[in-house]
């Protein structure tokens, strides 16, 4: 898929068929999230993939109700912030970096028919610790965000493309000066 | 450019020629960046954009030694967050939704001929501030990156896409647990 074409028409998924991701699609999307940039190249990221349904539950569970789509998906990334690796005068960058990793992987997976929608873990803490809790992660890992991806169930989902055009806002610009 | 490829073969790129961007090139740069997902659909950024020299050179004189490519630069885009259409329950989201936006715009912009290096800003306070005293800003209105585009000089940038296989690091994975 063209790639303005996938950065326009990209839009959340939340309802999957069974169909299974396979190795091939997963390692391109995980190729996809480390392959963008990060402050100093700290690459201050790693990620726990799970196909597991039993762990895509509790995953789901730990994240409230907005991670529901977690329970169908074929595939599920927890983004993660790793401190160890983040710029030391600034850490904060994990976000940023984490960010980026993650609509790489989005747009990745829309490349190739695979939907996706975001579930924002950080900043709401109480989520963060649920994730950590779960997953018995060290403190230096800071879970980011969890992706689900699966094919879209088109009978619950649109998934031709609009243009997204509509999400243009032109006062949103200011050229020049504030 | 095929998406995967536009993913995979992005580098920074900090030295531009001349060449000037034009208006249609610098739309199809916004639409990508209000393209992407946001928390809520907060859309809690804004952009501040300039071709204008002089403009370019004070944003990189704020923004520190790292920013000089700003300053033959074709075009510069000052990410920003919005709190004041900022999800409430948790605002800090505007980090990762600007971070969202400016991914979009450079992956945009390399399909298109175009280099780019993204700039941080914020959580480097001296930066956030020096950029809002230059501009004015209000206190609602938070700068996240500075992102430096311009077609790359060829005679001191690699332009040919090495695929960035590289930047692939099994040991960040986890599968199933942490």
């Amino acid at each position: 898929m063209d790639t303005l074409e996938a950065i326009m028409t990209r839009k959340s998924v939340r309802n999957f068929t069974d169909q299974a991701i396979s190795d091939e699609a997963l390692e391109i999307i995980l190729k996809a999230g480390m392959s963008g940039p990060s402050c100093v190249n700290a690459r201050d990221w790693s990620f726990v993939v799970t196909r597991e349904s039993e762990l895509l539950k509790k995953m789901a569970d730990a994240n409230g109700r907005p991670a529901d789509p977690l329970r169908g998906a074929a595939l599920g990334i927890l983004v993660l912030g790793d401190l160890e690796r983040a710029f030391k005068l600034a850490p904060d960058y994990w976000i940023i970096d984490g960010s980026i990793a993650a609509q790489n992987m989005i747009l990745a997976a829309h490349a190739m028919g695979i939907g996706s929608v975001w579930l924002g873990t950080y900043p709401q803490m109480e989520r963060v610790e649920a994730q950590r809790k779960l997953l018995g992660l060290p403190d230096t890992v800071i879970p980011h965000s969890i992706l689900a991806f699966g094919y879209p169930d088109s009978s619950k989902e649109t998934i031709s493309g609009d243009t997204r055009n509509d999400r243009y806002e032109s006062n949103r610009i200011h050229m020049d000066k504030w």
